[in-house]
């Protein structure tokens, strides 16, 4: 089969790879409709994060199950099915109190390359979700953001306790921070304070329900978000870059007794205690336990009341994958979709 | 009257300071009966904190209502109350979401010295709250308890959620940490590890109603909770000290989905961002609110349903708080009481 490999920072190429096959009775193997390209994906591809040599590349795919193992009893070939970027069993005590990112057997989908035609699927059972039906075309892009970006926004807003009679502040503008912004406005928000800069991504962002741009950052974005909301702080901020200075302008961002959602992957990040101490918010995030709102965001795209699928504005064939990096690194893109 | 003055590091002397009185219409002028020496005093007296010259020191206080002002309406001289470590006005938007202690208008009572005959109490509307009747003299340790280690101890418990179900630990066995175990249990957890080398302190933790008594520290403390835990970790994680040490031993003691309440003031504490990020437990802490809380917890103290006047273990006439500083300094005593 054709897939992507990473092979030194910069240069991403699609060439044969092995069929992935199934190895033990809980695995499947799916036939991969779309995938893309992750924000998470450019950590390596900048150098950022080391790899150790040519390295299969991708954790975000929906298509077609084509073989089943032996133990696999809650999906079937044929049909259409979304997982997430850490395989889980779903039945574990952590999965089952909704950190399904953290099962106790859990294993990264990342190492397998899922920007690829073909893909195993470890624990199908627990990871995989079918969708009702196999979707039509201009449904495929939504339910594979689903697969990441927006399970990974609205954990954010679920970690940061968005909802009615709350400020949401989003530090980030990628797609995970403009879903994030959706998913605040489907937990019912009151105002959304969407932070960027960039004239495409605020438009978006007012699209799924931001209702307040701040283009500032650092200090001055944190004196912005003080301006709006009473010299306190927002309620709820969610945080999706994971860089010092996006994380302490989330935390700086939140009023005492407020709560940070924090899925921005933390590179290079130290919390001073005394100020996190004196700051009285929560903290939460981590890798976004996707699974636990998988079956609630299909049905939500499904029925066409949310379309997290406009994060992507570049789509591309699998084939020119290296392209999709280039436009997403260089900020030419949000995010790229690569149709297999 | 007389008073404490932090001179120097290891130097605390009793002395005359000036008659506190009301300043503005809404403080007031108690006459304490008791005060006591905190593990955060212990900051200063050790010189880990700075000191810029000779400072009244102490913010834990009872007593009965001498004078108030103008605008004081919610407490009347001749009453017995309690307030906190902070005062605040109690109406504001975030002392009514329950975060007193980052009041908008909080003030730290520590710099008015709470270790001496009369105290001045500002907002002693929002700050101070009246008890029934003035006590007997056996359940006034317990509300002096509550005007801080209690009222810190359960807010960890409070922001770990401990509660019915759980499995709770609790790093450090001063007072908070032993308080901490006291509110757990209150709260319904249904375990309680007591992390304590000290056998008069893992007494009273047991009493309190710990569980469990783990002896060790640091990554073997951590590897003996996780097998007290299905190698999972606790639920719940109270922290109690302050250190980076003892953070981090309270994180990865916590379950992925879990919950860190920490309390113990950070000194030199820096939070590793990605091992935060991927260790999924919920972080919120900081100075207690404890006014929140000071309705309820009098009410358990003189119904004699808890008894948090234990941790003083060491009883002396103000004159002497010198040698309290000294005995908790040296560990020989929990926490010292002065009476007045």
């Amino acid at each position: 089969m054709r897939g992507a490999v990473l092979h030194a920072p910069g240069d991403v190429r699609v060439e044969e790879r092995e069929d992935p096959r199934i190895l033990v009775p809980t695995d499947a193997v799916i036939r991969l409709s779309a995938t893309c390209v992750c924000g998470s994906d450019l950590w390596p591809y900048r150098g950022i994060e080391k790899i150790t040599g040519p390295s299969p590349i991708g954790h975000e795919y929906v298509g077609i199950v084509e073989e089943v193992g032996s133990e696999v009893s809650n999906v079937r070939p044929g049909q259409f099915v979304v997982g997430s970027f850490f395989a889980s069993d779903n039945t574990c005590e952590i999965c089952r109190a909704g950190y399904q990112s953290s099962c106790t057997h859990r294993e990264g989908m990342g190492a397998l390359g899922a920007q690829a035609q073909y893909l195993r699927v470890p624990l199908a059972d627990g990871t995989l979700v079918a969708t009702p039906d196999v979707p039509s075309d201009d449904l495929v892009p939504g339910i594979l953001a689903a697969s990441d970006v927006l399970g990974t926004g609205w954990f954010g807003a679920v970690a940061a306790e968005a909802g009615p009679g709350k400020t949401v502040a989003v530090v980030g503008d990628g797609a995970v921070g403009l879903l994030g912004v959706l998913a605040a406005k489907q937990l019912g928000a009151d105002r959304i304070i969407a932070m960027s800069r960039h004239e495409p991504r605020q438009k978006l962002a007012l699209e799924y329900g931001a209702t307040d741009i701040v283009t500032e950052r650092g200090d001055e974005g944190v004196a912005r978000i003080k301006d709006l909301t009473n010299g306190l702080g927002a309620h709820s901020v969610i945080e999706a870059v994971g860089t010092q200075e996006s994380m302490m302008q989330a935390i700086r961002s939140t009023r005492p007794g407020g709560h940070v959602g924090y899925v921005g992957v933390a590179h290079d990040v130290e919390l001073p205690g005394e100020e996190l101490f004196f700051s009285h918010v929560h903290l939460h995030g981590g890798p976004a336990p996707v699974r636990r709102f998988l079956p609630e965001l299909i049905d939500l795209i499904w029925n066409r009341q949310i379309d997290p699928g406009k994060v992507f504005d570049l789509s591309l064939p699998l084939e020119q994958a290296a392209e999709g990096y280039k436009a997403m690194d260089e900020r030419r893109a949000i995010k790229a979709l690569l149709h297999v």
